[in-house]
C-alpha cells in the first residue's frame, strides 16, 4: 500500500525523551515500510524514519524559538498531504482536527487516530465530521460518538526496554510522566512519603505547569527520598522503569492510553494505577499490577504487586501492546477502510453534490 | 451570484468597536445584499447582517472566556464552508492561511483578501499557495509574490461619519488605534508634549501589549494635556476623529492599510502620518494631510495641516475609500475569478492527478 503518515510537528519523530504520539508514530511508520509497504512520513525535517520523510520545516518545532505561529506549519503540511492525495491509497493522520475539513474533500481515505482526550472545543469538530474514519486507542477513550473503525493500542517494541528479573537494592517506586496536576506526580510523592518508599520520578515540565512543579513538586525533592532526573532519554527511561520495584500511575483524569504502563510491564515492572481512562484495559488487576479507585489503595497495594510475577508482566505486553501486533491492527485498519472507502469516508455523497 | 463570505470569528461582524476586518466585511456583505447577491456570511454568532448568517458559536469568541482553543472553531467554520462549496459561486476568505489548504481542492474558486502583513511564519503557507487568487488591501502590501488579481482598498460608508466643518475649541491632536507599539502611541504622546497640543486617544489594549500600555503610555495620561477614553464606540470614534483639528498616524511598521486614516479624512479631519506602508496610497500629501520620514518632521507639519480643506478630505474619502467604490471592485474582481477559474484557482491541474 502506498501509505501517508502525517505527524505533528512540535517534536520529531522518534522523539528524543518524551513524546507518545511521535514514537507511536515512528514505530508504525518503520514496521510498515519493513513490511513493504511504500510510506510518506510527514513530520518534522529532523525526524529519523525509514520511510520517505516529507518535512516543511528543518527542525522540531519546538527547538526552535523564531517559529511564532505553530499552526501556521501544521497548515503547510496539511497543504502537502492534500495536494498529494491522489498519491496515497490511504492517509493515517495523527494531527487530530486539523485534517478533518480537508479529508473528505479528496478521493483518498483518511484514518484519524485519536491520541488525545475530546476537550469542550475540539469535541465540536469531530462531532461535525463523525462520518470520517476513528481509530480510538482504547476503549474508555470513545467519550463521544463518532465513526470507529477499530480500537488499536499503541505499542512499542519490546527489545528497545530490556527484562530486568530482579528490581535494584535498595528498592524504589517510580513516577515517569509530564509534571501536570492530572498525570499526578504529586500524588506520587504523598504515596512515597506516606509509606516511607524511595520515588525516582522523570519526565518534562511544560511552561504552563512551571508554577505546579515549582508550588507542589520541588519542595519534596530531597535528592534522597524524593529523586527528579530531569527530562530523560529512551535508555535512562528504561533503566528507571526496569530497576524500580513498582511503577506509581497516579492519574486523575481519563487517559486515553497512559504509554508509561506499557514500558513499565515490558521491563518486567508491574504498575499501581488509579481506575480512570484506558488503565482497566491496559493493566491486568493482580497479574501486571493493581488497579485502585483512590490514592491510599495504591498505598496499599505497594506490598501486593511486589509478590506479582515480572515474567508475567513482560508477557502481557510481548502478546498484547507490542509494535508488532498494534501494525498487524492496522494493517487490518487501512484494507478495511480501502475497501469500503465509499461507505467510510463519505467522499461520494459530497462529491455527487458537486459534479 | 452566490457568494460565502468567511469572516474571523474573534470578534462579531459588524464590530461594537474596533475591528478592521469585521468592519470591512460588514460593509462589503450587506452592499452585496442591497446589489441583489445571494451571500452567506460565516462569521460569530451575534453578527448583525442582511445576508443568511452561518455560525459555529453564538457569541465572538473573545466575549466566551470557556473558549479555549480558537483555531478550532475557525476549522469548524471552514469545515462548513467547504463542505457546502458546491452551493456558491464563489467565496470570499477573509482569515488568511487556514483556508488555503481547502481553497484548491474545490471546484468553486476562492478569493483571499490580504487584510494583514506577512509575517516570518505565514508567508511559507501563502507561498505553497501562490496560484491561488490574492486581493491586496494596498500596493505596499504586496512584500511577497503571489498571484494577485486586484487591489481592493477597504471602504467606509461615509454617511457613518458626519462631516465636521470646524474643529472643536480648544483644539486637540486624536489618536486612534490599538495600544501596541508599532501603533506609535507613545510616539503620538511625544508630539503632543513637544509641541504643547492636546491629545485625545482611544482605542484597545491588547493582553499581550498591557506592560507596554502600563509602562509606556499610563504615565503619561494627566486628563488635562493627554487622554485615555478607552475603547469606543462607532459614534463616540467619529465623534473623537470629526472634533479633533489633526488626527496622528505615526505608526513605525508597514501597515497594509490603516482605516483610522480613511474615517479621519472622512469626517474632515487632515492626518499626518509616517511614510509607511499604505500611507502614500491613502493620503493626498499637502491636500488631505501630510506624509512624513520621522516623527520630528510630523510635529513640524501641524501648523501647515491646520491649514488644509476639510472639505476637501472628506471629498477625497467619497471618491476613493468608499462602500460603493469597494464593492464595486470587489463584484469586478468576482466576475474576473468566476470566468478565468480554470487558469486563476489551479484546481483543474490539481484534479487531473487525481482522476
Amino acid at each position: 500500500m502506498k501509505i501517508a503518515q502525517v505527524a505533528p510537528l512540535w517534536e520529531r519523530v522518534p522523539p528524543p525523551s518524551y513524546g507518545g504520539i511521535e514514537l507511536v508514530v515512528s514505530h508504525l511508520t518503520d514496521e510498515l515500510v519493513r513490511r513493504g509497504h511504500e510510506v510518506t512520513l510527514f513530520a518534522s525535517g529532523d525526524s529519523q524514519t525509514l520511510a520517505d520523510l516529507k518535512a516543511v520545516y528543518p527542525l522540531a518545532l519546538r527547538l526552535d524559538k523564531y517559529v511564532q505561529d505553530y499552526a501556521g506549519y501544521e497548515t503547510l503540511e496539511l497543504s502537502q498531504v492534500y495536494q498529494h492525495a491522489a498519491e496515497f491509497d490511504i492517509i493515517h493522520s495523527h494531527v487530530g482536527i486539523r485534517a478533518l475539513p480537508l479529508a473528505s474533500l479528496v478521493l483518498t481515505p483518511t484514518i484519524h487516530t485519536l491520541h488525545s482526550s475530546f476537550t469542550q472545543d475540539n469535541q465540536k469538530v469531530f462531532r461535525y465530521h463523525h462520518q470520517q474514519p476513528y481509530v480510538s486507542i482504547s476503549k474508555a477513550q470513545r467519550q463521544i460518538k463518532l465513526n470507529y473503525v477499530a480500537t488499536v493500542y499503541n505499542g512499542i517494541e519490546p527489545n528497545d526496554y530490556p527484562f530486568v528479573a530482579q528490581p535494584q537494592e535498595p528498592p524504589y517506586l517510580a513516577f515517569l510522566g509530564r509534571f501536570s496536576p492530572e498525570k499526578g506526580p504529586q500524588q506520587a510523592i504523598a504515596i512515597a512519603k506516606q509509606t516511607g518508599w524511595r520515588l525516582k520520578m522523570a519526565g518534562k515540565v511544560d511552561v504552563a505547569d512551571s508554577q505546579f512543579f515549582e508550588q507542589e513538586i520541588v519542595p519534596h525533592i530531597d535528592g534522597q527520598q524524593i529523586e527528579y532526573l530531569g527530562e530523560i532519554n529512551h535508555a535512562a527511561k528504561a533503566e528507571l522503569l526496569g530497576n524500580a520495584a513498582i511503577t506509581l500511575f497516579p492519574i486523575n483524569w481519563q487517559e486515553p492510553f497512559g504509554l508509561v504502563m506499557i514500558e513499565s510491564m515490558a521491563t518486567g515492572t508491574p504498575v499501581i494505577a488509579m481506575s480512570l481512562g484506558s488503565v482497566s484495559e491496559v493493566i491486568v488487576h493482580g497479574e501486571t499490577g493493581f488497579i485502585c479507585q483512590n490514592y491510599a489503595e495504591m498505598a496499599t497495594m505497594i506490598p501486593a504487586a511486589l509478590t506479582l510475577n515480572r515474567q508475567a508482566c513482560r508477557q502481557h505486553i510481548e502478546n498484547n501492546f507490542s509494535v508488532n501486533q498494534m501494525v498487524n491492527d492496522y494493517e487490518a485498519v487501512y484494507k478495511k477502510i480501502i475497501n469500503n472507502r465509499i461507505h467510510f469516508n463519505g467522499y461520494f455523497d459530497t462529491a455527487k453534490a458537486r459534479f
